[in-house]
């Protein structure tokens, strides 16, 4: 019964078993210039429906944000972003590192989500000179950091506002195939179609071992990502092991039906606990998060049966409350044990 | 009529004669090894009755505070701020840059002032591990961006806060003179007795040239300033024209002259706007800076006078705003003018 | 006969096996709370002779050297190194970056090992207050990017002029197993015992998919590693699969036996090209790197065959040179081969 | 006998005085907008005989050079330049902290100036992709830190070089009036006619209180200057007063007159020294620095009578030199006192 996060799982097996064949070739050159890489970037161009999208591998989240952040705003620019965003709050200033000091403006909005109308007002104010934060970007996160989803037309709104104020719009995916599953269109209709620039898809998170993708819808904007990846320190010179991670990821459908099995299981837990008296949902349940509050008994009664989960501020005086995350192993019969248990406290 | 900004004046005749007396010696050592630059050291230490503050020389306030931050803040440290303050809206993210990326935490409050009680709960909540950016400081600006003050009273509760939670107070004393002038304590007593770690202490909105001093009550925190400004490039090899005009700002009370007549004109035109229907004050006028709502005739009646002054968020629609600032070498008959002419519009 | 680079391999089939190990466990604790990660900083102590030593799993040697370096020299700091170094000539500036700016400076020597002599000139310079670079760091690789290695003589009386001048001593071990099969001392006797103060240790090229090691011999310097990690997004979620690799790497004598094979590899085709008249060495041949001229058929004779290797200058007009790197993995018939096309041209 | 350096001087009288007629207007447009710098800008374009280039006041040599750097060379760039140059040696690694981390090259030449062939091997060596530094800028001194000078043929010489690497040609014009004075051509031969893209020209050392001028010479290089400087810390709120130094530098001749003048009291001195057996020049004098051996018996006798200078590397082993160094208001008095000095111990 661990629910701390989706970044306690170990690997998928069908994505270890790429690692398997992309070692069957004795050689094959570094750099990410081999075989297993170029046919990763074909592919996601089938799946997200365009032809001239570039995508790097990557090992870590924090990476693809940061250097990703740092080809869509100057040094001396302002990327807005949740308070509560990853990116502002998990990374330890990485996106100021890789931007060489660029500014993340905070826009608040409930349940994680950027209000619209506060960024229009915030990045369209005058600006005096070369005095101000030169307004670049907005970053949003796919699904939030508290699991709910930006919907198509959410997203068009966003983009709308984003498009009159001249900032480009950064998707932080790392539970991109979450909201995905969830929401159920198509990877074009919830990213370029919508108005996204870069998207940053998450793997490590929904069955590989450590793989992410930055991908750039317009490769103008990419024109340094490749040197900034490797002053970094993150162009591998076996790329290939991460490419084949990806690869098998978006093939088959399995990063869908790892994200399916995650949100279901996030689904099957709230409407077990949504019975108990004083367990109150802080946000709705979009993807495979849930932050909900629980009486002291109940989290009693499931600490002492071995389950695992972390404490999240309720915002309410005298409520405890605590985020529960699901993912594409989370065995069904822990989240019965979990329910039963709660439900017998 | 130019009320846009103290920083349109020219300089104080006294600060200009100390340029001259600064010449008279033929060579002196560069880079600060100067006689002139020891002796306003030794005059900031009486001044400020401290006996081992350490005090350095810049020629502008976004230096002194950007080179002061980084040596208060590590990389991956946060700096909390008013959403307003100087330093986060002015100057073009030096403080990010010279902090090598250190992250600035907006945390709002009326009238340019941040809130002590969301400070203490922003810079208080529980850290994750390498995650999170750390907390390192707290600035305010004296006056703060809307012409109000901090006493001494509200500096011992920010200072309080500020320790609890493991936080170095900076303060960005731009127009410290101004509110010095107007709170009628010791500069002991508005710094380093209520708990402030760093002052800048700003001279050119107020008679010099080009003059501002970082001061750091506690040595043991510059201990980086030196080889941070010089990298910065500002180590002014003649150091000694940016200390004499330091040392004639400091002497004399002119400091303390100067910022009560800014002062006493913004009183005066306050008063006589005031009485204005339509006039309506944003905050209370503490310093030298008026943020006031003018009708559209009397906007319109000042501007074909030749008045000169910028417009400010009224935060009302349907009101303008603007912003007023006198200035050490303000005319009184300047704001006379002023005043009648609004008036009889 | 790829003879390239020894990061076109792919991994040694025990270290593959350790992922599958690693992945047993349904869930483990991130961010190298897991207790493969413990277990590995266990390995390094009883390998390296040293119970305080601690030790960073990443997945490219540039990161652990740039990382390293960052914690080593300030960023108005000197870090002397080889002209020829990997972090002067093939980082992207990483060392800079991750240094805030730090300086490289080239100490020249012969086959790729800085001239000591000219070290404590360079770094004995008096120095002049604050616009100096301060001497901070000497870098070596060991092998030297000429495929030369530091012995124990010639690593103490680098130390020795280190310790005069104040130098942190810090050892880009990318290929430290070759080194370490050549000269036949313990790994604590070339390292820690020689006075270096940070070993990053190479896997990637000897068997692992992606794994290197910043080995901080005084716990006292890395006080930063981890924030300056996390910030550059080299803390993987999973990184229980990067320590799996390198548990397996240090285990049962696996990264000797690697490197044994590597080197017999090289000193077999150096043997069979010796022969070969206008075949001339640029460098001895230590480890598992030769720097060679090729007469104009042999090389085209060794092309038309399918031998993949790149050119390398020879610092003679009218000379073409090579190099040909082999690995764990190279096959010795190709070796073979390799010889008989050479010999045959 | 201050012969320490010519930054240990005051103020020319007519520079101070303009300081008095830009002080005579009340009011005057921050940041630069003022019309003193709008005239400083269209007398440098007379001056160089030049339509559009760009000119940019600031208070320091380094913040010069450092701030033009970053605008020709990405982060991941090589700057070219001498080993004892400015820039590499006395700016405390401002130029790599500007620009982002980019990376000086140091490239040997005789006498202060880097050898162009060398520069042609080093700067057009074949590159491998993302990973070497991309060579970007050569910088060079006029004069150099070695007292000599560039003429035109060499400065024709070094940009044919140049422009075949894809280098932009950056000068470090601290003395570039000395050499102007020695060469006897004009500005726009020394500067853009012989391929310079950006002129750094100094004037504190020449004359001002504080005042450089970056000069680009292409506006399309310039576009990043202005955030550059903001974010620098180096926008003067009251930039009329650098810049109406700067326009009396430039205006009735000052500059030239002032270099001449320093010029000429070296030659003197010159003349006088060379006289004295184990008076060696190091370098020939071309400018206004002289680099000489003296004899112990005379050093003592100099340092009796109170002259200052500083010592320098002599390069022979048993020979001390030194370093003199003079100045626009250098006392011919003081010149030939020094040399009786000398002669007679």
């Amino acid at each position: 019964m661990d629910f701390r996060s989706d970044n306690v799982t170990g690997a998928h097996p069908a994505i270890l078993q790429a690692l398997h064949r992309a070692n069957e070739v004795t050689s094959m050159a570094s750099y990410g210039a081999d075989e297993i890489t170029a046919r990763l970037v074909t592919r996601v161009r089938e799946l997200f429906e365009h032809d001239s999208l570039l995508a790097y591998p990557l090992v870590t989240g924090t990476a693809a944000n940061a250097i990703s952040l740092a080809c869509l705003a100057p040094p001396w620019g302002a990327v807005f972003c949740h308070p509560q965003a990853h990116i502002q709050v998990d990374e330890a200033n990485a996106p100021e590192f890789y931007g060489a000091g660029l500014k993340l403006v905070p826009v608040p909005g409930p349940a994680g989500k950027l209000d619209v109308g506060a960024l229009a007002a915030l990045a369209g104010a005058e600006l005096h000179g070369v005095h101000n934060p030169q307004p670049s970007v907005v970053s949003i996160s796919q699904a939030s950091e508290c699991g709910t989803t930006w919907d198509v037309a959410e997203l068009n709104e966003l983009a709308a506002v984003a498009g009159k104020a001249g900032l480009r719009v950064h998707m932080d995916g790392t539970r991109f195939a979450n909201s995905l599953a969830h929401i159920g269109c198509t990877p074009a209709e919830l990213s370029w179609k919508a108005g996204v620039d870069v998207l940053c898809l998450g793997a490590s998170k929904n069955g590989a071992l450590a793989a992410e993708l930055a991908i750039f819808f317009d490769p103008a904007l990419a024109t340094e990502f490749e040197r900034r990846r490797k002053r970094g320190g993150h162009l591998l010179s076996k790329m290939r092991f991460v490419s084949a991670q990806l690869e098998a990821y978006l093939s088959d459908d399995l990063w869908l039906a790892n994200a399916r099995h995650a949100n279901a299981a996030a689904r099957k837990l709230v409407a077990g606990l949504a019975k108990i008296p004083g367990c109150r949902l802080l946000y709705p349940v979009e993807a495979n998060e849930i932050f909900i509050t629980l009486p002291a008994n109940v989290n009693a009664a499931l600490t002492a049966a071995g389950a695992l989960y972390y404490p999240w501020p309720s915002g309410q005086p005298g409520e405890e409350a605590y985020r529960l995350v699901t993912a594409f192993n989370t065995d069904m019969k822990d989240v019965e044990r979990f329910i039963a248990t709660a439900t017998a406290a």
